[in-house]
C-alpha cells in the first residue's frame, strides 16, 4: 500500500492556506445564472489558472462562445489542466465547476454568502460554493501543492476539466468534452467527478449510480381566450378540467406509476444487489429530517434507498396557463399545460419509456371523449447511468477513503442526474467515478451554504490518497 | 303613454356634446388597481360632482378611509346625488362606476386607450371606461340636461350612487349602502343599475338574474420545503399527486359536477321558465364567437343559456404553490393550493354548499389514504339573485326599450355575479333592475374596449324614457 503518512502531515500543516485559499475562491460571486456577474465568472476561472500555473500546470482557457439565451454576453471558459506527462503513469481526468448558484445575504443566510466565515467550534465554513463546487475542485489544487511542499513525486498525471456554466446547464460543455476526447482527454485512463455528497454526514461513500430523467409537458387547449368563469361555466369544454384528469391518471399517492408497461422496462432486483442495501449508513430519521416530516412511502430505509436509486418514479410538477398567484382569480384558463417527469433506471430504454407515456395519454384522452385539443411532447431527456463499483476506479478509491476514514465507504446511487457523467462515460469510454468531498448537510443549493472543516482537509486528504491507490491498482 | 318626441329629439340634438362630455371623462385616467393614479380616481369623482351641480342636483362625497391593502393612500370618495325632492313623484336610485380598468397602448389598443377615439363609419368610441361605466353613468347626466335644454319636466326624484373603487373589489361600499339605506336612499322606491351589457349586439335585454360564486381553496402539505425530485420522487407522498387526485372528483369535461347533493339544491325548471329561453336573440354562432372555438358543452342555444344562467357549474381555475413557469423544472411542491369555484343559483343554500363540497372532499381525503395534511376553505362567496322580471320597475323599463328601440326587450339572467346588486336589494328592500348600456362587442376588460355611438345616444334616450315610464306605472 503506498505510503502517505508523509502527504497526510503535510496536508494538515497547510489547512490553514487551504482554507484561506477557499475564502479567496468564495469571495469571487461566479453565478452563472446572473449575465450581469459574468465578469466574476470569468475572474473565477483566470483564479484557477493563476493557481494551477503557479504550481507548474499546463492550462488552457477553452471558450465557448455567446451565450444562447443571452447572446450579449460570453460564456466562462473551460479551464483546461494537465499536471505531469509522465508516461510510466496512469492519466486521470477529474472534473469539477467554478460557478456557483445565487446568493444574497435578503434570501435568508446568516452570514455574507460572498465572504467565507469559518465557525470555529463546530468547523462549519459557510459561503455560497463552499461545498458546490469550489471546496472539492481546489482539493485537487491543494493536493498538488501538497505533494510538492512534501517533496512527494504526484503519483499520476491529471488532467482536469473545470467548467463554468454548471449551474446553468453546461451549456457548451457536452461538445467540449466529444471534441476533446480525443485530445485533451486522451490519454485518459479513469474519470473521477467530485460534485456531489455524502449520503450522511459520518461516512463518505463512493456512487456509481444515477437515475435518468425524461421530462414531459401535456397541453390541453380550447377557447381563443382565457375566460370568465361567471359568464362561461358549464358551457364550455374547460381545459383544466381535462389536463387535471389526465394527470390523474399517471400515478398513485404510493409511487405507483399506472402508465401501463413502464414497471416491466425495469431490471429486476437481484439478491446480490438487495443485500447491498442494509449495511448502507443510513436511517428513516435522514430522511425524515431531509424531508422537514415524516410523510414518506415507506417506513423502512432499505426501500426508501431503493425508491430513490433503484426504480422509476413520476411526479407532477405543476401547470403553466391556469391561475397561479395568490387570492380567487375567476378564470377559465383557455390553454394550459401539465408538467411531469419520470425518473428513468435500468434498463429503461428512453425511446421506449417515451412510446408508453404517450400511448397511455393518448388511450386517456381517447377516454375523456374531449372536443378539446391535446399536445403532448418531451421537453428534455437524460439518460440514467449505472458503473461497475468493481471496478479498479472504484476499488482504489475505497482502499483510499479506508487509509483516510479508517472505514469502507458505502457504494451508492444517486435519484437525481448529474448529466456530465454519462457524457464523460461516452466520450471517453472509460470508467467514472464520483467520489464526493462533502456532506449531506451542506445545503448545496440552499441558503447558508457550507463544508466542513474535516470533509475539506480529510478530504484533499482523499484526493490525494485516491490519485496513490489508483496510480497501483491493478485492473480486474 | 309618456309623450318623449320632445326629449329623444334634444339628445339628438346634444349628441355631439355628449359625446364631448364622455371624451372628457374617458381622458381622466381614473384606474382604481394602481395607487398611483388614485389622483385621477378622485378628479374623476370631482369632474361628476361638478358636472351634476352645474345641473343643480345636490351633490355628497363620502369619503371611505384608507385602502386597505394600500393604507397609504385613501379611497376615493362615493359620490351621492339628488337631483329633485318633489314628494309626489316616485324616487329612482341609481348606480354606477366612475372607475376603469388598468389600459395602456402596450397591451395592444389600437389607440390611446385615455382619448376618446371616434371611428365614425362604424360608430365605435373606442376608450377605456367608455362602455364600462362611465358612458352609462354620464348616461343619467345626459338625460338630466336634456330635459333642461327643453324644457320638460324630470319624472322622477332620481338619487344617485356613484362608485370608485368597483373594478378593485368595491372596497367600502356594502358599508357605505347600509348606512345609507335610511338616509341618503330612504326614499328610493326602486333601484336601477347600469354596469352590464345586452346579450348579443342589435337587441336591448333586461337583466333579472345573477349566478352566485362561491369560491374554495384546498391545500395539501407535507415535506418542510420544495424538493428535488431525482433525490426524492418515489420516497415522499407527493402533495400534488395528492392534489390533482382531489380536483379529478369535483366535476367532469360535460360540466357535471360530481359533489354528491348538490344538485338537489337547484330550483326544477319550470314549464314557463323553459318556455323563455326559445325566443332569445341569441345563436350558436353567437357564443362560437366569444370563445374563440367551438370547445361548447351543448351545441343549442337553449342548454347553453340555462347552462350560463340557471345551472351551476364549477370551474377549476389553477395551483398556487407548484410549479407554473415555461421551462422543465423538476421540483416536488411542498405544499400545494388548488382553487375552484361554483356558480350557484336559486335555490342553493350557501351554507349547504359548502357543508356538501366539504363533506365530498373529506370523503374523497379519506380514501386517498394519504399522510400528507389537508386544509379547505371557503376563499369567498357571494350570493346569487334573482328579481322578479314582472315588478313594475322591469314593465316600465320594457316599455321605454319598445319605445326608443322598436322591439321587446330581452329577459335575460347572466352568469357572473354583480355584488352591488344584491346589497342594493338587500339594503333598500326594493325591486333593483338591470339595465344595460353597451353591447356584448364592447370588450369591457380588454384592449380596444368601446360604445357604440348608438348605444350611448339611443342609450341616453333609453335611461329617460325609462324614467318617465316608471314615474307612471302602475303597481302590481
Ligand atoms: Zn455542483
Ligand atoms: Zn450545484
Ligand atoms: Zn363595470
Ligand atoms: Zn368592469
Amino acid at each position: 500500500a503506498p505510503q502517505l503518512d508523509g502527504y497526510f502531515k503535510q496536508v494538515d500543516e497547510m489547512a490553514g492556506s487551504f482554507i484561506k485559499r477557499l475564502a479567496d475562491a468564495v469571495a469571487i460571486p461566479s453565478v452563472s445564472a446572473d449575465p450581469g456577474l459574468r465578469p466574476k465568472v470569468v475572474e473565477m476561472g483566470k483564479f484557477l489558472e493563476k493557481e494551477l500555473k503557479a504550481l507548474g500546470a499546463t492550462v488552457e482557457l477553452r471558450e465557448l462562445g455567446k451565450q444562447p439565451d443571452h447572446p450579449e454576453v460570453d460564456l466562462p471558459p473551460v479551464i483546461l489542466g494537465r499536471y505531469g506527462n509522465d508516461p510510466n503513469k496512469r492519466t486521470i481526468l477529474v472534473y469539477g465547476h467554478y460557478d456557483v448558484q445565487p446568493a444574497s445575504k435578503e434570501d435568508g443566510w446568516n452570514t455574507d454568502p460572498f465572504a467565507l466565515s469559518v465557525d470555529e467550534e463546530s468547523g462549519r465554513m459557510y459561503g455560497r460554493g463552499s461545498t458546490d463546487d469550489k471546496g472539492p475542485v481546489l482539493g485537487w489544487i491543494n493536493a498538488i501543492e501538497a505533494h510538492q511542499k512534501a517533496g512527494i513525486e504526484f503519483p499520476v498525471n491529471l488532467l482536469m476539466c473545470f467548467e463554468g456554466m454548471e449551474e446553468y446547464g453546461s451549456e457548451g460543455l457536452d461538445d467540449l468534452i466529444k471534441a476533446e476526447a480525443d485530445k485533451w482527454f486522451k490519454d485518459a485512463d479513469a474519470v473521477c467527478i467530485s460534485d456531489n455528497y455524502w449520503l450522511g454526514t459520518e461516512k463518505p461513500c463512493l456512487t456509481y449510480g444515477l437515475r435518468g430523467c425524461s421530462y414531459y409537458k401535456i397541453t390541453v387547449s380550447g377557447p381563443g381566450a382565457d375566460l370568465h368563469s361567471g359568464v362561461f361555466g358549464g358551457t364550455v369544454t374547460e381545459p383544466m378540467t381535462d389536463l387535471v384528469s389526465l394527470l390523474g391518471t399517471l400515478v398513485d399517492n404510493k409511487g405507483k406509476i399506472k402508465i401501463e408497461g413502464i414497471d416491466d422496462l425495469v431490471a429486476p432486483l437481484t439478491e446480490e444487489e438487495k443485500a447491498l442495501f442494509p449495511n448502507i449508513a443510513f436511517t428513516m430519521d435522514d430522511i425524515y429530517e431531509s424531508l422537514g416530516s415524516k410523510t414518506t412511502i415507506f417506513n423502512n430505509k432499505e426501500q426508501i434507498l431503493m425508491a430513490r436509486w433503484r426504480y422509476p418514479s413520476l411526479s407532477i410538477h405543476g401547470i403553466e396557463g391556469a391561475f397561479s398567484g395568490t387570492g380567487a382569480k375567476t378564470v377559465i384558463p383557455a390553454c394550459v399545460s401539465g408538467k411531469f417527469s419520470i425518473r428513468t433506471v435500468p434498463n429503461m430504454e428512453l425511446e421506449e419509456v417515451d412510446k408508453l407515456v404517450f400511448a397511455h395519454i393518448d388511450r386517456e384522452w381517447e377516454r375523456l371523449g374531449s372536443n378539446n385539443t391535446l399536445k403532448r411532447e418531451l421537453m428534455h431527456a437524460g439518460k440514467w447511468w449505472v458503473a461497475s463499483p468493481k471496478h479498479w476506479n472504484f476499488s482504489a478509491a475505497s482502499k483510499a477513503v479506508q487509509q483516510v476514514f479508517g472505514t469502507e465507504p458505502d457504494f451508492t446511487r444517486e435519484g437525481g442526474s448529474i448529466p456530465v457523467t454519462l457524457t464523460f462515460e461516452q466520450a471517453t469510454k472509460k470508467n467514472v467515478l464520483l467520489l464526493p468531498m462533502g456532506s449531506s448537510t451542506d445545503g448545496a443549493h440552499s441558503i447558508n451554504e457550507k463544508l466542513d472543516k474535516r470533509n475539506y482537509i480529510e478530504g484533499t486528504k482523499l484526493l490525494g490518497a485516491y490519485l496513490h491507490y489508483v496510480a497501483v491498482e491493478p485492473q480486474v
